[in-house]
């Protein structure tokens, strides 16, 4: 069977607040933390997490509204609370307005959640700036943790999910600290002392709120293997570096010439961006990492041989419109010439923002059912897969939703099994809900 | 586990003649049998089947010499033989010497295989002309079919394969014998009648040959219904219309779209194209059953209310090189706008020549295992594929490497059981193999 | 010397609305009467006018407002007044709120003008629509006339330049009436007969009131024989079909092959529009002369052995936006391929406007002078240019550049001429200003 | 009158030999020595030059077998005769094997002009290669300029003019001696000291030899100031950095966005190719310069803000296709965006050939009538026109032809005075033929 879209203008909008609830999600509501929270990003996560709960505008672009995931007990876009840490003191509100001024967001819709921004925008702290903290990092990741447990209480949520958005970092010098949980504790513990990159400072915090995690920029992150390991036995989480543009297509293309026995040569890339990204990454510091996580999968994909070379550059006339320029030479029959160019022109916010959704919606049910350790179901969201080899997007996509759809059954039948057990012993306290040990 | 490409150009065109043969074939010589065999696309078929055989090319751009197949018990490159009809009398050596010239095959090829071609193009025979035939078309298919048997004997082969690679026809007007057997036969055993094209009559003839058939062109060929039901019970079929360029491209990313719940609004595009097929579809009543083939799958794929205005256009200076551009636009988060630009250019008979290839082994390997029917699996090779909704291009490649590995195996298991049965009773007289059930 | 853009935003502003006028105009306020005054292009044009007047945005897109009109005296955009005709009843306040809803005006210039949209509708009349016309077509001439005399009676205006914008027609089937004259004016006397196309009418009323004229679509307008012969002694007009997207790429291209020696081949087209303009379009009809027009120039520029396919499609969904793919294959050095493509996107009525805009002040100009006749010197701004042959868009603005720098001299030397005569002859009543000869 | 493409394949093989000789050349033949001359360009100049003069190739490509030139004397291709310098020792003949066998140049081409590659080939000398040489760069110009003149005494030649098409250098960091005649030539005077790049010397070595000078490449060549002020008063000069591809592009199409008004923002170009030519410009170092000649004429063109990132990609696998994408953003009316896209493809030695040979006919004209100095007349050719600021190609390709025709006319004068004068005085002998005076 083939998965037609189906998209009827006048029926999404007034379903579309329960998103996915064909089945049902019990809960409660779930928070959204953020890092880098007043960034493009994340201002076009908050618009369109409310434009979707208030019903003005159909979940285009959510990976988990599709037919996939009917059956898959999500929270609903109703159900998200967001706060995040950020650097920057912009309001939300005014960053919106910013972006619909420069044609990105309807200016309709950030009017219709006006209001919910500024309720957004109360719930920013402030992230973690190295150049002007004095005292040890381990504090600081104690602050940044007490953020997110003290939004989770305020908010009565059943579980949190961070997902960094925040500006991409250069890749850090390796370093010893690195691979070794103790001596990075010892470590982050002196004062003064900077060890890790903020991105992982954040990703920590997580850890130690017990909030799920996925890094949505190729920063370090929880990428370091020893933050790896101390979060695998706490936390589910995901990464790294969301595929939205080029690589998505990469990704979608580059298994069609491997499946035809034809053999890619070379496939080049010039990336032209504007917005705030665009300047972040003019720095050839920053750029690298980004680099590196664009080619991982082409060469994972067509082979080591592949010639690619890659470019970004800042042009900041085009505003938040990405244009990606791709050449492809493969070698077919009788080696005969095969080229494929491809011009992907998108606002790359618009791409970004809704997978961020979906990561919170999946991470939320991950939580729900104890999930702890690396998710690698999640792969399709990322560049550079954590715990997978797998790149092909449409395997990526097929083993996703079996892992929703599995997912979604234990919870379902471990929630009627705890309504059975509740209603025969009512008087009994609540008891933690037992993780769910497939899926670790 | 990636499917990583793998190319070693040195090592390749040593292995390149026994193709996948890891796992070994014992039926015999096989043949394919061309309609339109002096045409660009069959040409290019014999240069390259007696090139991979000779091994002085790798067997690039067949799908069957990928990783997935390496298991599956196929005939190599130089054990097919190749025959066929065609109403050209320029002589495929000839045919091969001009397409090296334009630049399309290497030179050196063509001259390698240059013997070769004239044992090709002795086994080619007249096709069927409707404006000079006089008798009946009854007796057309009884003497095209007597071609391919006489084929079948003189080679001693195991198994025929008809692959129909002739100019597109524009399509008939339908009319009662498309749709009743019994109609059907009465209306052709009248002379002097034309109640059927010659692509439809050169099916019949594949039919009453006992040979598997493949429809590599949008015409009518075995796709009226009667035709459909008479060769059910008696020969393995597939089509319809080669699987090539753009279309190709639209089945890899449309899914794309659909699985990140994007709306695709439009998908227009231009395909320009000189050599015979582009002088073919110039005609504007031959051009409309290509056109309506191409369309087909993306409108099951993204939905019917995409707007998709298709063109081809005769460029004759291009030759053969084809190129395609499409355009598409996309509605994504919040109704921001997405466009994709793709443009293709290759040697059109180049992507299409191995896939005859593949098409003949796998039909092969069928006819081995007596399997009769439509063969959905083999949509991955069709624009408009017989016996299936599937278009999504990863779904239908998974679903062919799974059917030829279940086929391979059952033939690989009833060979052995044949051969152990043969040592116990060597003196009993060999039997006609039991048609394998469950894959009709 | 390079024409260096010179470009300062922020100086712009400030000086928009005199446009050019380094040199002074001297003649009063002037009209711009649209036939299609509530249409996509004419909405932009008033928008753009009273935006510039109000200089609220630079002259960017206006060939006049660069540096080779600085010393031409150009009547500024604060002295041009817009009136016209349609048949249809949005107000062109309205037209332009959707413009703007729909991405393409930026709202904030909208509203900072939208009073004075109020006052163009005021002057906009019903145009001739021949299915509910009951009279002569004569009448329609004498009333149509009248409204353009009315409207620069009204408002004191020097003179009125009449641009046509409105849909494009279907071109009528050839008349013995169309050459010649005087069976014209008795055929259009006849109550109920219906001779001309809209456009023509409108075209007619113009000579009638004295206006100059452009034909800005491929419509048959001022273009058929009779009426150009009509026309010549009596008003300037210039024309045919606004060279604003793929057509002014083509005659910039086109001759940096022919330069070079390259052999262009073919130079096949596809553009995708919505819109007003690519629903009229979409009629089979109607898109006919609008190919035929696009295509002349090609052939005079690369010869007639050139391929040319063109397709325009109406693809609703990208709303104002055009995109058009060009193709060229050119022959090069000893055979050697050349292919370019090009990709155009813009929103189509964005190019237009500024064009009508210059056409309104040139012609303005030309009025201003006396000028009668054919004004072959505006074929910069034509597809089709009438009384030229030439197409290569830099010879067009070095001829543009240099008859407005002697038009502009001759009419400053009379006004001073005149000047310095009132001063001498203080009481003699105001003479009709002598046409200027040269230029006839 | 516009400029028609003429070309009738049948009829101009024949024809080709003469080049454009309806205006007779009467000065003998002439020379053209190649700096680089077993290079990629170089062979196919070789190729193409004895292709023309034997008739079995159109002169495509070439700007002197335009139209405009059929009144002007220049020498006809069987009149040049080749010669040059190279570092590698791969003959002509044989790197003309490889170009055709990889597709650039037709077989059939090669092997009709076979031998007279080896012909030139033996009129090959070594270049300089400062690694090895060991006495002083002065020593190395007198060898240099000896072979130049010692070539042109063996063969006869009218004149010679030296083209530079030598692999593209790092450029050399500035110092005094560059800037100042007499320190020059005390510099290169002393053994063992490199004062000037290869480049330098070859362009000095001409000067020495009274040969002309073209500059195809963006070295230091003759572009240094201390080297031009010596070359100015002895021999005519023309660079530098032959615009071919993508720069030609641009500075066709930047003078639309001119001309038109529009704001260009920025544009980003892609270029990748293979080659030897891929090679060297995979050197940070070398493209260094290759990078700035090619930005330098856009900002001229359109202003110094333009945003314009630019990158050159060794692709291997390319071959001697090089392919540009250029991504253009303009802003037109309104603030609204335009956006082009152009995708260029060609041999990229294909484009470079014909004109270094129009160069040899052109500055072997120049040096018939005297001509001494930098040739601005020349700029079409260059990327970095030497003593001019017009970029724009039209301007240019005017430029060229009112100066061709001058010149052709002046050399046509004076000869025909010359004849009648011998005729007079039969006996006197030969004068030197006096310096044309206004083209100084
Ligand atoms: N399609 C996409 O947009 C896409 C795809 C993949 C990855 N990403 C990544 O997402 C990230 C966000 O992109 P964006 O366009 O929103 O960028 P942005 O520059 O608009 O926003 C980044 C935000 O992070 C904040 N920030 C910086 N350092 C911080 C810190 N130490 N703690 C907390 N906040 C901090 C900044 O103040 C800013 O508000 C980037 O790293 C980008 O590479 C985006
Ligand atoms: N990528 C591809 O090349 C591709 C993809 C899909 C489908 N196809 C289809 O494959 C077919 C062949 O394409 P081609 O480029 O080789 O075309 P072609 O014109 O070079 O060859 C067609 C051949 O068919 C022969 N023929 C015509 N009528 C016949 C008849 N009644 N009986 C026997 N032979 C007959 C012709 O004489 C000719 O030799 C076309 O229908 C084309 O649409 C090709
Ligand atoms: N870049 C460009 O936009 C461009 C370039 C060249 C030519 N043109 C031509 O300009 C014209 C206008 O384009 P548009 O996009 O504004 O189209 P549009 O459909 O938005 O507007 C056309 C207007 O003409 C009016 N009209 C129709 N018949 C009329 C009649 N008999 N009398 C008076 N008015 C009448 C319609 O009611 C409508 O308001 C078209 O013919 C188009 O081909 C446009
Ligand atoms: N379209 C074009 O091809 C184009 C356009 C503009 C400029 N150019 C320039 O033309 C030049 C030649 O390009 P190509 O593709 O032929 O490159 P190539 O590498 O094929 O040839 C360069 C030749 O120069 C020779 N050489 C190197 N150093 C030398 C020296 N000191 N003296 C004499 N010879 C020397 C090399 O041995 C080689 O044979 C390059 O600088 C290139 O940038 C080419
Ligand atoms: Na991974
Ligand atoms: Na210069």
């Amino acid at each position: 069977m083939e998965h037609h879209a189906q998209h009827d203008p006048a029926a999404q909008p007034t379903d579309a607040a329960r998103g996915t609830r064909a089945a049902d999600w019990n809960q409660g509501r779930v928070g959204l933390w953020l890092i880098g929270a007043r960034g493009s990003v994340a201002t076009t996560v908050a618009v369109g997490v409310h434009a979707l709960a208030a019903r003005v505008a159909p979940p285009t672009g959510c990976t988990t509204s599709g037919p996939g995931f009917a059956e898959v007990p999500l929270p609903g876009f109703d159900e998200i609370v967001i706060g995040g840490h950020d650097l920057s003191t912009t309001p939300v509100g005014q960053r919106a307005e910013q972006l619909a001024a420069a044609g990105m967001i309807p200016p309709a819709i950030v009017a219709a959640v006006r209001d919910e921004l500024d309720v957004v925008d109360a719930e920013i702290r402030p992230g973690y700036d190295p150049t002007t903290h004095p005292g040890s990092q381990a504090e600081v990741v104690a602050r940044l943790a007490a953020d997110i447990v003290a939004f989770r209480e305020r908010n009565g949520l059943a579980h949190v999910t961070v997902v960094d958005v925040s500006s991409t970092e250069p890749l850090p010098a390796d370093r010893p600290e690195f691979h070794d949980p103790a001596l990075l504790a010892a470590a982050i513990a002196e004062p003064g002392v900077v060890v890790l990159p903020p991105s992982s400072i954040a990703a920590l915090a997580a850890v130690e709120a017990g909030a799920s995690y996925a890094c949505f920029t190729p920063s370090a992150g929880l990428g370091l293997p020893a933050l790896r390991a101390i979060a695998q036995p706490r936390i589910a989480f995901a990464g790294q570096d969301g595929k939205t543009g080029e690589t998505l297509l990469r990704t979608v293309l580059a298994p069609m010439f491997v499946e035809r026995g034809m053999h890619v040569l070379s496939w080049a890339g010039a990336n032209l961006l504007g917005g705030g990204d665009g300047q972040t990454l003019a720095d050839p510091e920053a750029v690298r990492s980004k680099l590196a996580s664009k080619t991982r999968g082409l060469h994972s994909l067509v082979g080591e041989h592949v010639v690619a070379p890659l470019h970004i550059d800042n042009v900041p006339d085009l505003g938040d419109v990405k244009t990606a320029w791709d050449h492809v030479h493969a070698e077919g029959f009788l080696s005969s010439r095969i080229t494929l160019q491809t011009t992907w022109t998108a606002y790359d916010s618009m791409l970004a923002a809704p997978l961020v959704i979906d990561l919170a919606r999946l991470l939320s049910l991950a939580g729900a059912a104890g999930v702890v350790g690396v998710v690698p179901a999640l792969g399709s969201f990322f560049k550079d897969p954590w715990g997978s080899d797998v790149h092909a997007f449409a395997d990526q996509a097929t083993a996703l939703k079996s892992w929703a759809a599995d997912l979604g059954e234990q919870v379902a039948v471990r929630d009627a099994a705890a309504a059975v057990e509740r209603s025969e012993d009512a008087a009994a306290p609540a008891a933690e809900p037992a993780p769910i040990g497939g899926v670790r």
